[in-house]
């Protein structure tokens, strides 16, 4: 039995491109006592992955290894379990299985969906997942929103931008949003409810003009996913007191000639406070996330977005989408039916 | 009778030069009802007081006037209290009595001076006024230090950083600290205590590895008073959940194409919590740091210096140089005796 993975052949220089992959038909080992062989039905691409493709980088998460199988997080079904802690049929999720058809594990940081919820299977890797989880612990944990302020969301139509200005709206905030391009804002104010969008495309070097108009009352949050200019725009637009929760800087991941940040002595004079996080920091937290976030969905209060790759060797060409400002919400990569 | 003050004559574009000055003798009005008259002994001068100078501009503080004498700490003496909180002969020491010879007042934000302590008047402008505390809340409330930790600490032979350095190695740190010369640096080990000194002028574009080298356990908290690439250094060699403590960029404050900083990607993988402060954010913590820094003070624990400049006409001097990182400690001008 063969299984098709993602290899990375070599680390990118600047944007990655489709030529640092290579998919190969793999032998699928047999499995050891305690083993489960999981069919993959989706996997996700994230900005995080990028910082994963830098060799010697001292960073939260190990760089990938040359030549292997990349990882990420992924939905799929039990096949078959040798003595593994899930049945044949269950379906699972963790941050691991990514990047290929079949996955052998023995299930380390993988959990069983619950089926009764009646979610899709594509929302574990979103906004019942490590995104979602991103949106509500940053903004809520760190940004500590009250109703009345403004918060401002930079990649607000991307897998967590666009769930963060939701939960903001549902706890009573004024919401200003910035993505690349009409369409994109368009989505934000009549889908996500949003206050105001900006087309950062269009505002140009005007970005921060641009947002002291839609914001005139000053930001009181900043949930930073873009970093570079929306930063500066930022940290003059901020209130007093402000906190910026720093979550992603996706405008610098692949500038081998990063563009610096020219005003933070606003970081004093405004007396604001700016805390990076990584999703792993709010695992202590599932429980809570769990119960806010699936009572939203179930209710309908949290809308999404996906983008879906069809089939595993779209899978670098979904990677690669992720820095081109092209997807609308969740990029996916579906890698096979949900029923075998 | 006259009354020598320093005014504002235009704001600066770039370094201050001594033009931007004007040095009035005015004349002294008769006492109101409530009102004293103090006689000062000493004025302090303070990197802050250049974001005063920017018309406009939107800070913690508002700008100061052009044409109107300027405003600062001081430390005096009564001469006169025509029914003011304080009597003749006692010595007393606020924010807002400086650059002048004289000060009529009703004594909003003055303090009188315990002369018991023996501490020296001028100590009331540098370790037991406002740079002490700066030092004291913001390494200890923000920073948060935990004895073993790095502590890297820019402009450590400034009037805060040497503060800063001093109530590190108490709380049983190891000290980093940068300055501008050999002799700083010097005076740094060996009569303030730090592990490391670090001349940056020397380092030049070398800096982050400088500090690498001097903090090989990486670093925990930096105390902020730089800005450029000293900020971009101690994001390099900062360890996970690092804290930066923003007290001052004094490298930016007189540049009119500020230099950005490139790599805050740092503060998400790492996830470091920068926070900025301004002193009136501890005053309700006046009384502990009291206990603290008069204790130390008192015990020999902390030692300072001052660059004293003689003369009231001294002032710009006084506050230009700040800017080229001459003075060694607490800059001060000596306006009086601090006897009559």
């Amino acid at each position: 039995m063969k299984n098709r993975e993602v290899r990375l052949k070599r680390y990118p220089d600047g944007l990655p491109a489709k030529d640092i992959f290579e998919i190969v038909d793999a032998d699928l080992p047999a499995l050891a006592q305690g083993q489960m062989l999981i069919r993959n039905i989706w996997m996700t691409v994230d900005p995080y992955m990028r910082g994963r493709m830098t060799a010697g980088r001292d960073s939260y998460v190990p760089p990938f290894e040359l030549g292997e199988v990349l990882d990420g997080g992924s939905v799929g079904q039990v096949v078959e379990s040798n003595g593994g802690p899930f049945a044949a049929g269950d379906y699972v999720t963790g941050m691991l299985g990514g990047w290929r058809q079949y996955h052998v594990t023995n299930g380390l940081g993988l959990s069983k969906i619950d089926m009764a919820l009646g979610a899709p299977l594509g929302a574990y890797l979103g906004v019942l997942g490590m995104p979602g989880m991103t949106a509500w612990y940053g903004l809520q944990k760190i940004g500590k929103p009250k109703p009345g302020e403004t918060v401002f969301v930079s990649a607000a139509a991307g897998a967590v931008g666009a769930l963060v200005c939701q939960i903001a709206k549902i706890r009573e905030c004024r919401v200003v949003g910035t993505a690349g391009s009409a369409k994109k804002c368009d989505w934000l104010k009549n889908a996500i409810g949003v206050d105001a969008a900006i087309n950062y495309r269009e505002a140009g070097d005007g970005l921060s003009n641009a947002l002291k108009e839609a914001a005139p009352k000053g930001v009181d949050i900043y949930f930073e996913n873009v970093g570079g200019i929306h930063l500066e725009a930022a940290l003059e637009a901020m209130n007093p007191l402000g906190r910026i929760v720093a979550c992603g800087m996706i405008s610098q991941y692949n500038n081998p000639d990063p563009v610096g940040v020219r005003n933070l002595f606003n970081v004093i004079g405004k007396r604001i406070t700016m805390q990076g996080f990584i999703v792993s920091d709010s695992f202590a937290e599932i429980p809570a996330f769990t119960a806010d976030m699936g009572g939203w969905v179930a209710s309908g209060k949290i809308k999404w977005e996906e983008t879906v790759y069809d089939g595993l060797d779209k899978a670098p060409e979904a990677f690669i989408g992720l820095f081109s400002g092209d997807n609308l919400g969740k990029a996916l990569v579906r890698i096979g039916p949900d029923k075998a």
